[in-house]
């Protein structure tokens, strides 16, 4: 029986992640959770799982709760609320799920406390790579990946001796503008960006994808989870999204994931790694049932933001951090109307540029770059 | 170091277990080999790989190159020399490539003197599976596949436990006469069929390939290697050989192997298993160069030989012996012209049709059954 911390359970990883908890009670515990505004959907799932510690953002939601809830469930709130629930004495492993760079900290403090992560936030490693990457392997604390690409890629590492790996290749659906040229995307709208053709995902990651930054962050992910230099890093058009990712090996021999999109089945593996359960609903994968399967080489000046992010991984140290930042702003400002979809990646190449590079960033200077970051982007508005 | 003893090195899998062995002096040497009535390679071979041991098909052949080469290496003959070969007390590996049921008794000779197995020739687990895997148990010896399928399937099960296996799915080309109806088969020559579209192989597996009977023989051999039932293997037209073959697991994740069809990359896997090893002039595998993969459901009564492998193999004993000799039988009757495509399928279930099944046959008895379906075949053409 594991005992599970879920950071970020009303999000769209939080649900599904509770799906497969609820499907396997002989195998999984949730004993803590965090939520954030969707108190409504937060309650729902009180109610069913009954974990023994909740973190919300507020203070008020915390009081609101526990007048709800009386003692059968303790409340916490705030960013001390959330560590708390990474690091609950009895939780096995924390399943950090939640947006943005708020779940770097929780991280940190749960692998220090020898916690097994399953890490579905890819903010934790593209901003400080260097540091979890360090206290993982200090701790002896396993980093499992929940996103699609990266549990693939773990998957097909199963068994194999890591000098033996000659290249990972992420697949990259090509997101809602695939087919458009670089002309086409001027005039582009929110609505039509977050029209993502395979995967039902929240809007910051489905503009991620239409922008290939998605992809990007995955490459500097893949980068710190299998310790592998850019260079043996590379990306293949696959608009199907069956084939989920690959591994090539010294000898030619190359192992793909394949599977219909289904986000339980990376949720799961992380759970119940090395073995395997099975997935109530699952969609068996008969290969002719699609007939074909597409590929194409990626076109690094169509999808500048790819561009960019193998640049600031290359480049290391803060760049990641504002690569992050300045993507995380501007699709902010995208999706409050205030600035075009091509701007996107102007805004993070003007803050890739202006940026002085720190080396080896501790996390008061990651933090710092961070927050400067996203005021410059702001500043560009004006 | 590996000690290498190859049996049938004048073949197609032969020559390039040679080209493989080469290529890695500081991992293997050819301490023993045989080969048939190609005397002239034969010859060559030993110039190169100067093997301590070498058995050939005729005594007469034997004086003579004994003649040729002096003290510096031994010659035998015969099946008994084929076994001397397969029990050289100095060899690690034994590699069976030769041709047919022949390669079945030095195999098992192999196993019980401890000997790993490189497999490559079928007949000896569709004829005697169960004999084979029992001894390799008992001996605690690995059975390493070197068919392109059955390696890729064996990759695919790295890492994994045998419980959380769903699936074994094998992918077929389709042979030379995919694209062709039942009634346009009707008439095909010896040479349509021996132009296989993706591999260049013997004849007897072009003509397997064209029939289907290839991958028949295949899902039998899978049986037995991966001790699963027919229930749980598959086929699936896949006419660019790219993906070579799939497992699925419990919870809907199938891990393939892909490559560029080279047969190195299988025999060289059984001998570097668990490790991999770098090919030289190997082609890297690019998706986007294909663009595009294609996958059909398979049409059992399209490709009636498959169907006769799976209810032979279901009924098991003798039924694959019985199979696998009609099959041997027919095909070089028609390769010699005797009788046409289609007849193949019709001899191969008319002696299934005739036969008795011995449900946990004996050596002897398999190799009785073994050639009266010889003589029956041969006894319809009259």
């Amino acid at each position: 029986m594991k005992s599970i911390s879920l950071l970020g359970a009303t999000g769209s990883i939080g649900i599904q992640t509770l799906d497969v908890i609820e499907a396997h009670p002989e195998h999984f515990v949730l004993t803590a959770l965090s939520f954030g505004k969707n108190v409504d959907k937060g309650i729902e799932i009180i109610r069913k799982f009954k974990p023994a510690l909740v973190a919300v953002s507020s203070k008020e939601d915390a009081v609101k709760l526990r007048t709800l809830f009386g003692n059968e469930v303790s409340f916490v709130y705030g960013q001390e609320g959330l560590i708390e629930v990474a690091l609950h004495p009895s939780v096995d492993v924390v399943v950090n799920a939640v947006m943005g760079s708020v779940g770097l900290h929780p991280t940190l403090q749960a692998i220090a406390a020898g916690k097994q992560i399953a890490l579905a936030n890819k903010e934790t490693l593209v901003t400080a790579g260097h540091l979890v990457m360090e206290a993982a392997r200090a701790h002896n604390v396993a980093v499992l990946p929940v996103d699609s690409e990266h549990s693939a890629i773990f998957q097909c590492l199963n068994g194999e001796r890591s000098e033996d790996v000659e290249r990972l290749i992420l697949t990259a659906s090509g997101g809602s503008f695939r087919e458009y040229t670089r002309p086409q995307l001027e005039g582009v709208t929110v609505e039509q960006a977050l029209n993502h053709p395979n995967w039902s995902m929240g809007a910051k990651i489905t503009i991620d994808s239409a922008t290939m930054m998605n992809k990007g962050l995955e490459v500097i992910e893949a980068h710190w989870l299998f310790q592998m230099p850019y260079e043996k890093i590379d990306v293949v058009l696959h608009k199907e999204s069956i084939i989920h990712s690959m591994v090539e090996y010294v000898d030619g021999s190359t192992i793909a994931h394949l599977g219909n999109p289904d986000m339980r089945v990376p949720i799961q593996y992380a759970l119940t790694y090395p073995d395997r359960l099975h997935i109530p609903r699952a969609k068996k994968l008969n290969l002719w049932e699609y007939g074909q399967l597409h590929f194409a080489k990626m076109d690094y000046d169509r999808f500048t933001c790819l561009k960019l992010a193998y640049e600031a991984g290359k480049r290391g140290g803060t760049m990641t951090t504002v690569l992050n930042a300045a993507n995380e702003a501007a699709v902010q400002l995208f999706l409050e109307g205030k600035i075009s979809f091509l701007a996107i990646e102007a805004f993070i190449e003007k803050a890739l540029e202006t940026h002085d590079l720190i080396e080896r960033p501790s996390l008061e200077e990651i933090t710092k770059v961070d927050e400067e970051t996203r005021r410059y982007v702001q500043s560009l508005l004006s």
